[in-house]
C-alpha cells in the first residue's frame, strides 16, 4: 500500500494499515514515487501538507498508478478554502482516481471545478447536501466518491448507499478521516471501488462505536480505535 | 488554528488541539501559508524541523498574521544552539509574534539577539535564570513571553506569574512543550498575550497532574494527558 | 542523540528515546544537520521518507559524524526495492557507520552493492539469510550489522549474535525496527557498535514480551512498549 500523506496523519495512518493486516509505505519524494506506484498493490495521495517536492511526487504516482493500473484513492483536504490544493486536486483528477473521500465542503469544491460550485469549510456543509456533487464527480472519474460526516454517504454515480454509525469522538482524534481513505485504497486493491469505500466506511463505523463504549476521552479512543480495527479485521 | 510546526509532534498537536476544542490545520508550504494565516484564528510557528519550503512558508505566515492582526505564537526550538535558525528565530521577531515560548535557554538566546547574552541547551538554565531576558523581550515584541521549566513563569513585560504544577512525566513525551505553544495560540485567538500564555500553562500543569497519578510510564501518560486536557477543557 | 528520520516514525521514535533517558532533537535541513551532528552524541540516519532537502542533510550529517568521531547508525529503509534509495544509501556507507541495521532484504540489497547480491522485500528473505552479507557488510565498514527478523541477528564480521524473544505485534506497530535503530545510536554513544546493537535488540525483545503479555491489541501494545523501555531502562 502506497502512501502519500500528511506528517500530522503519517503514524496513525500507518497504525490503521497495519492493524488491519495491510503493509503501509510511504514514498513521497518524486524520484521514486512513480516507480513505488507501479509495483504496489494500491495508492492514497492525501493533500494535507504540501511542498513542491511532495506535490511533484504526487502527481509522478497518479500517473504511474493510472498506466499501471494500480487504483489509487484521492483525499482533498481542505480543498476549496485554499486556491492553490485546489488547483492541485482538479488536475490530478485526471489520473483517473478510483475513489475520491472528503468532507461535504470538499466533495462540493472539488465537483464545483466543473461547474457544480461550493467553497468553503466542513461546518458549512452536511453530508446530504453533497449529494448532487458527489454523483456527479462519480460519474466523472468512472469511480466511486464519498462524503464522510454523521453518516457517511458512498456513490459511484448510480447507486447511493448511506453508512451510519461511528461515534462523535471520531472527529476529536486526528487522522480518522485520512486513516478511512487510507483503508479505502487498501480495500480497493481486492474490491470494487463503491464496495472498498463502503466496506471501509462500515468497519470504521463499527470500530468506532466499539472503541467509544470504553473509553474516558480522546486519547484513550485513539488507542481503542486501534485495537478494534485489529480486532475486527481479524474475524472471520 | 493554523499550525506549521515539526513532523516529531505534529500529530500529538494535532490531538492536543481537538482534545480543548479547537480546530488545528497545520499548511506549511509557502503558496498557501500566507492565505490561510490571514483567515486563520491564530498561528503557531514552530520552528523544530526545518526545510527551505517550511521556513518561506513561516516567513509568509508571520507576515500575513500581522498585516491581518491575526494572533500569534513563536516557538524557537532549539535557537541558540544552532545558528542558523537563531537568524530565523531573529528575523520573525519583527513580524511581532503575540507570544514566545521556549524553555529557559531558547529564551535567553533569542533575548540575547539584542544585547542580553545566552546560549545553550535546557539544562544549562532554570527558568528563573531567564526572568530578565523574558521581561526584556517582552518589552520589545509588545506581548507576552513564556519560559517553561518546572515552574512556568509568564510576563507582559509588566507582570511576571508563576505557575506551578505539573509533573515530571511531561519532559518524557515528546512535544509536550511544542503542543502547549498552539494552546497557547489557540488562547491567543480569544485572549491577550499574557492571559492566554498563563491560562494554557495552568491547564498543562493540571492535566498532567491529573494524567501522572493514574500511570505505569510515559507511553501511558500521554494517552491520559489527552483524556485530561479534554476533560478539563469541557469543564464549565 | 541526532536523528534524521521519516515523518511516519518521528514522534514515536522520540518517544522511545525519551523513554529510554536519551534526548532526541530532529534535525534534518542541510543548513543545520552538519553543525548538529558534529555536536551530538550519536547520530540516526532514516531513509523512510526522503526529499532533496533531507538527502542533503543527510549526507552533511553523516560526513560531519565521520569527521567529528560521532558514532552514527545507517538504516537503509526499503533499499532495494528501490533503486534512487539504493544508490543514496551504498553512498552513505562511504562515511563509515558503526552500524547498519535493516531487515534480511534491506541488508542483502545493500550488501549486494559490493557483489553479494539479494533484491525484495521483507518477506522473502528470513534473518537466517541474510548472514553472509551481513557479516561481509560489517566487515566492510568496520562496524556492527543488525538484521532485524523473528530472530535478531548481530554481527561485527568476526562475532555473531542471535537475539530471540520479541512478540509478532511488534510489526504490527509502525516504527518500531526504526526506534530500534535510534536506539542502538543512543547504545553506540558509550559501547561498542556490536555491545550497542546487541543490548539495544535485548531491550527491545525484553520490552516486547512483557507489553505483549497484557494488551488486547496493537493500540495497546504501542503504548505499552513505551512503558516497558521506559521501566527496563530505569531498572540498574
Amino acid at each position: 500500500m502506497h502512501c502519500i500523506t500528511n506528517i500530522v496523519v503519517a503514524g496513525f495512518t500507518a497504525n490503521v494499515l497495519l492493524a488491519i493486516g495491510a503493509s503501509p509505505a510511504m514514498v513521497e519524494n518524486p524520484e521514486e514515487s512513480g516507480e513505488f506506484a507501479t509495483i504496489a498493490s494500491a495508492l492514497l495521495v492525501n493533500l494535507g501538507t504540501l511542498s513542491p517536492s511532495i506535490e511533484a511526487a504526487m502527481r509522478q504516482a497518479a500517473t504511474a498508478a493510472r498506466h499501471a493500473g494500480t487504483p489509487w484513492v484521492l483525499d482533498p483536504v481542505a480543498v476549496g478554502a485554499l486556491a492553490h490544493r485546489s488547483r492541485l486536486a482538479a488536475e490530478l483528477l485526471g489520473d483517473g482516481p478510483a475513489i475520491v473521500r472528503g468532507n461535504a465542503s470538499e466533495i462540493m469544491s472539488l465537483a464545483g471545478h466543473t461547474g457544480a460550485g461550493g467553497r468553503g469549510v466542513d461546518s458549512l456543509a452536511s453530508s446530504e447536501q453533497a449529494i448532487e456533487a458527489a454523483v456527479g464527480l462519480a460519474r466523472r472519474i468512472g469511480g466511486a466518491v464519498a462524503v464522510s460526516g454523521a453518516v457517511d454517504l458512498v456513490t459511484d454515480g448510480e447507486r447511493l448507499l448511506a453508512v451510519p454509525g461511528g461515534d462523535r469522538l471520531m472527529t476529536r482524534v486526528t487522522g480518522v478521516g485520512c486513516a478511512l481513505g487510507a483503508v479505502m485504497a487498501a480495500c480497493a486493491a481486492t474490491a470494487g471501488p463503491l464496495e472498498a469505500a463502503a466496506c471501509a466506511s462500515a468497519l470504521f463505523a463499527a470500530a468506532g462505536e466499539r472503541a467509544a463504549s470504553a473509553t474516558p476521552g480522546p486519547g484513550s479512543f485513539a488507542v481503542g480505535l486501534l485495537d478494534a480495527l485489529s480486532a475486527l479485521a481479524a474475524t472471520p
